[in-house]
């Protein structure tokens, strides 16, 4: 057991595992491909089954070393759920799995060290990011609801439902044709709708870019602080040595004193 | 009276209003559903009426205690506002106002002290942004005036008054189709016209990129200036260490002397 | 005339002509609403004229007193273009300058202070861009120069000159309908146009990012300098008294010695 | 062979190159004006030939003076390769070369130094984003292949094989026309494919303003490493002067001290 814990986690096996990542990812690439399906299609095949057997293998060989313990590094339950997606038959409703599979190559993120800070970077600022998201997700409801009541029974194909207000809404959000592709055709039946839209345009607009300036002046703020402790401590450590040298020398002068008074 | 106020502050009646406010978030939303208000919409209308009621009676509670002081707290302003829209007759011309009744629902803003404080800070930037504001509103007002004269009576759907060329100049700001969807179409009529609307393009992206700088400046300003304040502060504190140090020293020095002299 | 300088630089007589600026703009955005021109178009015109005379006296006034330094400030100078411009008879083909008229009403940046201060900001901003701004005007040269020559024969509407490639790759910059409007129909005719339309954008995007980054860091610098120094000069102070006070206890101490040792 | 270089490397030679390269500019782009090459066709082609002979014989002339190490630096590699493209006879599938003559205009990237110092600016910043685009890189293949297998039957123009669907997919990123134009005709064959799109588009635009947020960073913490590292010295300085002459004055004391106790 423990000689295949140090396997497991050893190097050379790390690198294995990323070679096979790789090869899957242009196997899964080339079945995308008419021809090198034609070409190939057996191997390919026979590859992706193969790969994914290893896959499973070490799954359950780092299950069965780590047992609870395994399912502490969400990388590894992220590493389950890709390789757990391609064991689920894909037949009828669900041959939409057939295309997650390519999932799989994320796994990638996981074994390649840099990869895995990038993204441990970018996760770590979405906490900062939770009361601003609350705020946009109220503000989205509040106005879905408003749409539909207001233009769902002229256009229900954009304001129908609160899904589709939202996701028009969303469109409206990124600036794409939110002029000429909704707003205006909607003023044609509603003049007065520019005042639903342009305050909802500024408020979200101006909601986002304070949420990235905050993660701008967090992330500064995190580089600056370890900085700055580090400045400030190189003038407190001469600053104390200044003052244990003139400490010294009170002592000396008290000494001087006490030599002379008696 | 004070038994009421206490009612009122307390952390349960807080927690009472909060579920309320999301109750009625959930029967708002399903009021825009066909098959909702065919199984239940006397129950839903039943249910809105019950919390608007509560609402209301919250709202003269608080009213009576605070009296004048009531109307110092933004925050209790607006909730006055959104919960008066509900109260207002919903008839004819008005019949829009019942749309606005799930404005109610950003009362949650209030009373939940998370989102308050984010939006606290995103109003805490509105006024740092007043004078760019106002530049902004001159160049609009001038390029709207230019754009009515200069192309209103060939683009009357565009540029036919001050306010179609407003909302048309703030379309082109956002970049939405300003290329394909107007400027084109009317350098097809005026040849010139890139002169007038690149320009603007420029200008005002410029303007509006400096409105968010300055914000984003502001805010790392006032981080830093509290970090650098206690910084600066700890380094002070030492070095009036080392003065008091050597003044006692000073002291001593002058001690010796005192009694050596005489 | 110094009763008229000290007129003209009286608190009065700007306020008097902050407002004429605003009764301006106000009477030249009537004039293009035709029912304001139906009602009072008399008025309006009589209105336009006045001021403008009163525009036209205090700029000779001012000339008449600050001659030559009349020219060093650029807000005057550009006061006297945005009148001057109203002289030109606006007939033929000059009847464009007659929209320009409302130039004028930008005269209220150069009068009311805050305007002023942040219009200095924005264009103090312009000389930091310079080499980035020519490096991107070269880019632009070479692109348009490539475009016309590559795609030039097959969409002439579009990439049949310079000045109209320069004005299509502008629009693919901004992102506007850059695909579905442009690249997409050439790339029906040049399979490969991607490989020049996707650099482009990248490369644009990016400088454009760098452009915007150094704004903003060089703001945060200047902001930040200045506060820098106010720190360190108030902690060198408080050394400054250390090293003095150290200075005159060695007095004391040699003082000593020099009563000692005779 | 030395007057050779000290020729070359002269400011008078710099400055003759750097003319040259804005008349071959001026002249290339004249070549696209139909009526210019009428009017003077057979000069311009005269006077490209001569410039490109120029720069012949100039880039020959270094190769022989700094032999091996012309190629250590990047910006002569980049010379050789602009002035090269023109010496390739541009005939039958490589008539596309031809448009690529322009870019020699680039080498006055390399010979202007405020020029030089910024595009070496913008790639200092690319190392710092190495993860990222990886990471980029391997969300756009993931989602391409995904795309391509549940897109690629019904929409073949646009998803129909991988490098469709990254074409598609950048499109997308960059939020043009990706809901009118892609999404909700999409989204009428696959009511669900917002599910797909809308997480990608918020993943992307997420990462590529986390690559931005990075480069500003890492910008002000050069600028402000810099600065810091200055101030701190200056008060360490500053310490050290404090230090010594409290070491001096304690060796007076101790002078003081060894005088009197003999």
């Amino acid at each position: 057991m423990y000689a295949l814990k140090q396997f497991i986690e050893s190097r050379r096996f790390e690198t294995a595992i990323t070679v096979l990542i790789i090869v899957n990812a242009i196997t899964l690439g080339l079945e995308t491909s008419q021809r090198a399906v034609e070409a190939a299609g057996p191997l390919l095949l026979a590859m992706d089954r193969f790969i994914l057997g290893v896959f499973v293998v070490e799954l359950l060989a780092k299950l069965a070393i780590y047992r609870v313990h395994f399912f502490r590094d969400p990388w590894r339950i992220f590493d389950l759920a890709v390789v757990g997606i391609a064991l689920v038959p894909a037949t009828g409703n669900l041959s939409v799995l057939r295309a997650l599979r390519i999932l799989r190559v994320l796994r990638l993120v996981s074994v390649v060290p840099s990869l895995k800070r990038v993204v441990g970077g970018l996760v770590a600022a979405l906490p900062g990011m939770g009361s601003i998201m609350l705020l946009l997700s109220l503000v989205y409801y509040v106005f879905s609801v408003m749409a539909t009541k207001l233009f769902g029974a002229a256009f229900p194909d954009w304001f129908g439902t609160i899904g589709a207000s939202a996701y028009s809404l969303f469109q409206i959000m990124t600036l794409e044709s939110w002029s000429m592709g909704i707003v205006r055709p909607v003023m044609e039946v509603f003049p007065w709708a520019w005042l639903f839209f342009i305050p909802f345009i500024v408020c979200t607009t101006f909601t986002v870019l304070n949420l990235f300036i905050g993660i701008i002046v967090s992330a500064m703020q995190a580089e600056h602080d370890a900085e700055a402790t580090a400045e400030r401590s190189a003038l407190q450590h001469e600053q104390e040595a200044i003052l244990a040298e003139i400490k010294a020398l009170r002592e000396e002068v008290r000494a001087l004193r006490g030599a002379k008074q008696p």
